[in-house]
């Protein structure tokens, strides 16, 4: 089992501090150069045409890509501790909430850096300023929305459990950083639990 | 258990397709008119803080909201025929396609609308018609890497079973009339699926 892995990009983290979070050993890592755009070469595309990361590639040669899908494999294979909650309504709870974090905070903030960072120019074509800024403000607003959650004494996203969604909230506000899009000291319950993710052992992964 | 819907729009079709896949009755169904903006409305707000329909709610109170996850729920409490797949390696690949096809196909469709279309100047604001047209030609860029996976015979995007991936493809292809968004004419794997999927029973649901 091979980890096709970027080692600071926000997706391949959330797989592998998933991974972590269930105590399986890692699989071997591959690392792919973005800003070489080494996963829009032929050896990787023939694996994952549609060119994201993180890809796993089981023994028999099965891929895996999107992060999301490659932790419902572990999650299916390995169901202690459930991160993707347990029953109908906690699962689709855990799935609304997950699904939340990822189109609203983890896009707005993908979409500011990819839009606005010279950076990108070559990977993100074309880029489109007006729609970076657009997306900062959205963060922003998504941020809101996420302390006022938090507030009413959640330790979690979906309350006493973690789950994957505070994996793609965490992951989310650490990426945060480099587009430069800061929470406003008044939202404490989310710095509470972002300080939270981050001291967990799974967070170094 | 009602069902917060908008009979025209892609994302509460999913989830209406989806239950009529599985032989359940429909919830009883409440329309919202967005043009109205009656999502953003403090009595929807209150069910759903992110405004996104469709949103299930349940007897106890219980509020799920994103088509995905309100799927999820019915998958969950009646698992046949399984549309999330069956096996840790199936319910991964189909959570892959799913994904593949709504942040590409489905997110390029819904941008190039939301960002070009004069009747949704009071929802999207800004809109930003660079980046709309940006996203009319990827559109097609996705259509393409369909068709190309389709090609080798496959009836549907994970094989030989009908799976939640085709949902979301379908309703993708449908919504991308509006945008006038079209697939060339030598794509006829994808043209040949989506005529495979108007044509279920389900697809008027």
């Amino acid at each position: 089992m091979k980890l096709y892995d970027v080692t600071r990009a926000p997706n391949p983290r959330r797989a592998r501090i998933f991974i972590a979070e269930k105590g399986l050993p890692m699989p071997e890592l591959i690392q792919l150069d973005l800003a070489g755009l080494e996963h829009r070469k032929p050896e990787f595309a023939r694996l994952n045409p549609w060119m994201g990361t993180p890809a796993l590639v089981l023994d028999d040669g099965t891929v895996i890509s999107e992060s999301v899908a490659i932790c419902r494999y572990f999650e299916e294979l390995h169901p202690t501790p459930a991160l993707f909650g347990a029953g109908a309504r906690e699962r689709a709870l855990v799935e609304m909430w997950n699904r939340r974090l990822e189109f609203g905070l983890y896009t707005n903030i993908a979409q500011t850096f990819r839009h606005t960072n010279a950076h990108m120019a070559h990977r993100e074509v074309p880029q489109v300023a007006a729609w970076g800024e657009a997306n900062r403000e959205r963060a922003q607003v998504q941020m809101q929305l996420i302390n006022d959650h938090l507030g009413d004494g959640r330790p979690f996203i979906c309350g006493d459990q973690f789950s994957i969604a505070d994996i793609t909230g965490g992951i989310s506000l650490d990426f945060a950083r480099v587009p430069k899009i800061t929470a406003g000291p008044e939202l404490t319950h989310l710095a509470a639990w972002h300080a939270r993710l981050m001291a967990r052992p799974s967070w170094g992964a």
